[in-house]
């Protein structure tokens, strides 16, 4: 498998470096034809598959000018395969709406609170719900095989994402879900649902990078004592744009938000629970960062604060605009935040600093290794 | 030259997957040989070259073991050559003297303030001295032919470097020599000069990103009507550490910080002029972002704020430990900081957060392009 990987990138950036279409992704977008590029989609059917094909659709914003010409350094090379370009979303301007919810060692009760916390963020006219990391039972490696729920078999067999069905039907709304304790099989996944307005599983996210830290006398956690770690990115088309999903400790690897980018997210959502030491040293620094640098839009939603927990979480749920300003936060009590996401931005904020085209590709080089193994 | 590189990359991921050896890197250091791994470094002759050979040396911290194990998903590939030990650096403990400068269109007056400055900085313990962006003249594409010296000529074709190099070997200091407008055939570049405690010039840094933005009603700024961009990363080993270097724009290319973790650099050193717009945005975020995202000491040199110049710098000159925290920092007017760095810190939060051995080698690779070629 990885020779033909490698084979890829070697006849991949070969084929780059020799064809002047390529080249014309960054110089003469006005001259490209729709059907030349390939952007990233998801399997919408409800099977938790995250990249399953390469369409060939490729869409545009308004190809206007800007007044800062593309450089010579072959940009489009800086990522492997090349970035594709931003989708036109389905909606410019909508609410989201981050959740940030008390959890209790009662799953009912945390099912029934999520719902009735959805609810209320519709109703305040939120079309996209965010929920929290681990918000149906507490975050402890003891806990999780409690409350893990077999979320492939669904119905009975997983409560939790049987609401988050019901009421994204219900009230039409995108849900991404927080994340759960995933069983399959005999391991364990901590994994995130993504709903869409049909009620239909969109996509889900298995936590790619493990919570394994050690900052003596302030927090301990090895994550992967109990759960297995997700083997795929998630980018997924919604009714509200495309989605990069990241849960906690994943929005520490850059590369998996330059990834997304690439893939041509409007938006990365990292359900997270940050603690007490590291949330104050470095929550608000990933988010600003990871929007910054990729220019988009970054939404993170915590549980609520619970000083008597095993597990402290931070809270300070927030949304980062394509400059990496926080557009909207909270302290850490339980609490809806609602704020709008105008997508117009992210175009904006790539004319007035062109990154993508200033990129050095003849120098760096990211590999996607999955999207180049999927062409 | 671009089939050879991607061969290249072919049969390095290919050996990657195949070698046990490489394996080890990262599960078993205490077994490794010390001549099998190269480390970069970079030429000492005074040629202004950068990255020119890969010596095969190898050194390392003590390999107590940490409590959390190298996860199974090949991390030393997420780095394509995989990154090199954190060599062990000539001083672990030293001040650093950051020289945010007032510049003012008398080069000589520039170039005997910067020295006064640097003398003041050693007095007060400094053994690394970084001076500002564009200190020798004002920043704007006007200056930049004005105030040009031919550096490789030296002497009194740049008398700017002849300084540094007189004051660098009189007081035994490092210098990373900020940047002056470089003139080199019919070519200008931006260009950060490195002396060495002997007055040599160990490395010269030419901007690899320009400055061409465009924040309409902000700050338009198109240093490319001028200058010409670099053409290699910069790692330099001194006396007091391996620095990489950028200038200014080169810090929102999060690429370029990775890879020079990945060649094992102690320190990044970025002279840097952001603006009234660009300053207070992303300024101190990107410092913070590159610091904890490497795990690694980043240290900004900015001019002193002049209102009445038509590029205005915002100064807040500013060194950030490896868990991005603030470490020392400024307002905008004229100061010289005095900070302690501590590599014995890089370890440290290296052990606290591995995310070196988290790194998901099999779902991501940065390709340090030139470092490939070089093997």
């Amino acid at each position: 498998m990885k020779s033909a990987i490698s084979s890829l990138i070697s006849s991949r950036n070969f084929n780059l470096h020799r064809s002047s279409l390529s080249f014309s992704i960054f110089r003469r977008p006005s001259l490209l034809l729709p059907s030349q590029f390939p952007v990233i989609s998801t399997d919408d059917k409800a099977t938790g598959a995250n990249f399953t094909s390469l369409r060939r659709k490729c869409r545009f914003h308004s190809t206007k000018s800007s007044p800062i010409m593309a450089s010579s350094f072959n940009p489009e090379q800086a990522r492997s395969p090349p970035a594709v370009p931003l989708p036109i979303p389905p909606v410019t301007k909508f609410k989201i709406g981050l959740c940030q919810l008390t959890v209790t060692p009662d799953k009912q009760r945390n099912i029934e609170h999520a719902r009735k916390a959805i609810e209320e963020a519709v109703e305040k006219g939120a079309q996209l719900v965010v929920l929290p990391e681990i918000w149906n039972g507490p975050y402890s490696n003891d806990s999780f095989p409690v409350y893990a729920e077999d979320i492939e078999a669904g119905g009975d067999a997983s409560p939790s994402t049987a609401m988050l069905s019901e009421v994204s039907r219900r009230l039409k709304v995108t849900i991404v879900g927080g994340s759960i304790a995933e069983r399959s099989g005999d391991k364990l996944y901590n994994a995130c649902c993504i709903f869409g307005t049909d009620g239909k599983l969109k996509a889900k996210h298995r936590k790619i990078h493990l919570f394994d830290i050690d900052i003596p006398g302030k927090i301990t956690f090895i994550e992967s004592k109990t759960l297995t770690a997700g083997q795929t990115p998630t980018v997924v088309d919604t009714e509200v744009g495309r989605i990069g999903i990241g849960i906690c400790y994943d929005i520490r690897f850059q590369e998996l938000a330059m990834i997304y980018a690439a893939r041509g997210a409007h938006l990365i959502c990292y359900p997270g629970a940050f603690n007490m030491t590291t949330g104050p040293l470095h929550w608000e620094l990933l988010q600003r960062a990871r929007a910054a640098d990729n220019q988009l839009y970054v939404a993170t939603c915590s549980p609520a604060r619970d000083v008597g927990a095993g597990y402290v979480a931070w809270g300070h749920s927030t949304l980062v605009g394509p400059f990496g300003e926080v557009l909207a936060t909270t302290e850490h009590d339980e609490a809806i935040i609602i704020a709008e996401i105008d997508y117009s931005l992210i175009e904006l904020r790539r004319t007035n600093l062109p990154l993508l085209k200033q990129k050095r590709g003849d120098l760096y080089q990211l590999v996607d290794v999955e999207r180049l193994k999927s062409e």
